[in-house]
C-alpha cells in the first residue's frame, strides 16, 4: 500500500498559507483505496465461532472482535503476529485560553517520558508484546533521535483557533497524509495486524470537543468534559472557547480537512491518516479515549468505508466520545475509567483482540471435542 | 499455610449422613486463620499510585487494582509471578428438574475438553501465561490421570434439592475443606500470587441463583437467570424449582455450610473453600461469574475478612450476580456480555490484575520523569 499512502507532500508543508487542491485531492484519493469490509465471509466466521464448545454467543465480545478480525484480515484463522501503538504527540495553540489544567510544556515532558519508557503507555505495550512508536507531528520542541521517534513535525503546535484557524488547509492536508505515512514506513520491514492510535497534545480534548460537536451537531455543552482534571470554572470557560470558535469558524461538517484547518490538533489529523492508511493495508485499527475517537471521526469523514476497520478501545470518561461513537456505530470494548490517552486503552483492547484471535484459531468445536450440544438442538 | 488450610476430613466424606461438629468447627477455624487486610499500607500505596506521570485517577480501574493488590501483598511492588486457575467441577441433581438448556453429560464432556486443551479457559489462560487446574470435585464420572487434573470428588453429584438437601452436612464441610486443601497443596512448590476461581457443572446458576437469593434476600424471580441459553418456558419453571427449594429447606442465610447443603453445588462449596485458604495465604482472588461470585459469597458467610481479598473479574448477564456483588461490596473489572463461566472473564482479568502490578512498579513518577505536574498545584 506504500504507493498509495506513502507519499508526502512537501509543497503543501512548505506552503502553509495557500491550499492545493492537489494535495486535498491526494488525501481524498489515497483513503478512497479502502477496500468495503468484504462481508462475504462473515457466514463461514459465525459458523465457526458458534461451533465452539460454549453456549451460542457466550463468548460475548470477544466473538464480535474474533468475527470482525477474521473479515478484516478474510480468513477464518485471524491472528495478530505484530502488534503496534502509534502515539501522536502535538501542542495546541488553543492552550493559551487556559483551557487545561496542566502546562503545555507537559506535551514535550511527556514525550520524552514516552521515549524514555516510564509512561502508562510504555508499561501496558511491554506488557501486552506490542511496539510503540511515538510521533512527533507538532510538539513545541526538538527531540535527539531516539529509535521509537518518528518525525513528522507539521509545525510547532497549532494556532489558537479560539482566534483563528488552527492551521493552513496545507498542514491539515499534511498532517493527514504524514499520518498515512507513517503506518506505510512501519509496514515495509514486516505488515502490522493491528494498530491503536493513542496521542499526547496539552489542550487536545479541547480540539476532539469542538470537532465531535461540529460532526454529530451536539451542543458544545454536552461535548466539553474535565480532561485532565480542570474545576468548574475552567470547565465553563472551555465550553465558551469551543462554542465560539464553532460560532467563528463554521466549519463544513462533512469535510474533515476543513474540521482540521479550524479547530483541529495535528496528532488528531495524523491519527485519522493513520487509520486511513491501516484500513486500506487491512489492518485493523484500534481507536482510544476521545481524541482518538475524534481521529477516527475526522477519518469517516474523509472515507466512510474506514468503519468497518475500526474497534473502539476504551470507553472515555468525557462526553464527546458517545456522541462519535454513535456517529461511527461502535462499541467500547473495555471501560476501566482511564482519562489518560496515550493509546492506554488501545493498548488493553488490543489484548483482548488477540485473545478473541487465539479463541477462534484454537478453541474446540463441539464436534472436535465430542461434546453434547444443546438439548433442543438434539 | 498448608497446615491450616490443608488437612482433610476423610471422616466426614466416609459418613456423609451426620454432622460432625468438630468437621465444621475446623473450617471455622481455618477460615478464621484470614488476616484483615492490613489498611497500614494504603497511604503509601496511594501516594505512589498518584505520584505517576498521569492525573490524578486517570488509569481508573487498573490503580484501585494496583492499591488492592499492594495492600494484598503489603508491598509497594507487587507482582504476580505466578497466575493460575482453578475449574472447580461438579454435577447437580437439580439438573433432573430439566432446568438447563444442555443434558447433563456435558459436565464430564467439558471436563475431558479442559484436560485436552480445547476449551475457552484453555485458550485464554495459555494466552496470559496462567497456569490452568481442573478439580473433579463431585463429576458423575471417573477420569483418567491427567496432569491438569486434580481428583477431590466428594461424590457423583449432589442429590436434587427441589426434594431434599442437595448434600449432607458432612459432604458440605468436606468440599469446603476440599477446596482448601487444593491451594495449599499446588502453593508447596511456589507460592500462588493470584488465583481465578471457575466452575463447571451443568445446572449450577439453579444452585448459585438459589444461594444468592437465601443470603441476599432477593426474590427468586429476579435472581433467576437463562444459564447457558433457556427459553421463557424453561425459566419460569426453573424459577419456581429456586422458589419451592428455598421454601422447603429455609436455609439460615447466615450459614456458609448450611446454605451449601441445602442448595448448594460441590464446586460452589470448592470456590468457597479455595477463597477461603488463599486469603488465609494473603493471595489475591479472582471471582468469575455468577456461580463463582456464590461461592464468594458463601466464603463471605463463613469469613468476612475474605472479602479484602477478592476481585470481581467479571460482570455476568446472571441477574443474581448484581446482588451478591453488592452483598461483597464488589465492582467487576470487565464486561465482555460472556456467559461461560470457566473462569474466562477471571483469566482476562488476572491479566489486567497483572497490568495493573506492572504500572505500580514500572511507570515513572512526575519527579523521575521531570514532568510537571497540574498548573493548580505548582
Amino acid at each position: 500500500m506504500s504507493t498509495q499512502t506513502g507519499h508526502r507532500s512537501g509543497a503543501s508543508i512548505s506552503n502553509p498559507g495557500t491550499v492545493a487542491p492537489s494535495a486535498a485531492e491526494s488525501v481524498t484519493a489515497a483513503a478512497g483505496h479502502i477496500p468495503p469490509l468484504d462481508e462475504g465471509l462473515r457466514p463461514a466466521a459465525q459458523q465457526k465461532i458458534d461451533a465452539k464448545t460454549k453456549p451460542l454467543g457466550a463468548l460475548g465480545t470477544l466473538e464480535s472482535l474474533a468475527v470482525q478480525l477474521a473479515l478484516i484480515q478474510q480468513r477464518l484463522n485471524p491472528r495478530l503476529d505484530r502488534k503496534a501503538v502509534f502515539v501522536f504527540a502535538g501542542d495546541h495553540g488553543v492552550a493559551a485560553e487556559g483551557v487545561s489544567a496542566f502546562p503545555a510544556e507537559v506535551t514535550l515532558q511527556m514525550v520524552a517520558n514516552f521515549l524514555a519508557g516510564g509512561a502508562a503507555i510504555n508499561v501496558l505495550c511491554r506488557h501486552h508484546d506490542i511496539d510503540l512508536h511515538v510521533v512527533d507531528i507538532g510538539v513545541n520542541a526538538d527531540f535527539e533521535d531516539h529509535p521509537a521517534l518518528i518525525r513528522k513535525k507539521i509545525r510547532r503546535g497549532t494556532r489558537n483557533f479560539a482566534q483563528g484557524p488552527a492551521m493552513s488547509s496545507g498542514e491539515a492536508v499534511a498532517a493527514v497524509e504524514a499520518g498515512m505515512a507513517v503506518i506505510a514506513e512501519q509496514s515495509t520491514r514486516q505488515r502490522i495486524d493491528i494498530v491503536g492510535l493513542g496521542e499526547m497534545g496539552i489542550a487536545n480534548t479541547t480540539s476532539a470537543a469542538a470537532i465531535i460537536s461540529a460532526v454529530t451537531g451536539i451542543d458544545p455543552a454536552d461535548a466539553t468534559g474535565r480532561g485532565t482534571g480542570i474545576d468548574d470554572a475552567v470547565l465553563a470557560h472551555k465550553t465558551d472557547v469551543i462554542a465560539r470558535a464553532l460560532a467563528l469558524h463554521r466549519p463544513d461538517p462533512s469535510d474533515g480537512l476543513a474540521l482540521l484547518q479550524a479547530v483541529g490538533g495535528f496528532e488528531i489529523a495524523g491519527i485519522a491518516g493513520a487509520a486511513l492508511a491501516a484500513a486500506a493495508a487491512g489492518t485493523a485499527v484500534v481507536l482510544d479515549g476521545v481524541i482518538s475517537t475524534a481521529g477516527g471521526l475526522v477519518a469517516a469523514c474523509l472515507e466512510p468505508k474506514v468503519c468497518g476497520y475500526l474497534i473502539s478501545g476504551h470507553r472515555s470518561v468525557e462526553p464527546a466520545q458517545q456522541a462519535a461513537l454513535d456517529h461511527l456505530g461502535l462499541t467500547p470494548v473495555v471501560d476501566y475509567k482511564m482519562r489518560l490517552g496515550e493509546g492506554t486503552g488501545a493498548a488493553m483492547t488490543i489484548d483482548v483482540a488477540d485473545a478473541a484471535c487465539r479463541i477462534m484459531r484454537e478453541m474446540a468445536s463441539f464436534d472436535e471435542a465430542g461434546v453434547s450440544e444443546r438439548s433442543n438442538s438434539q
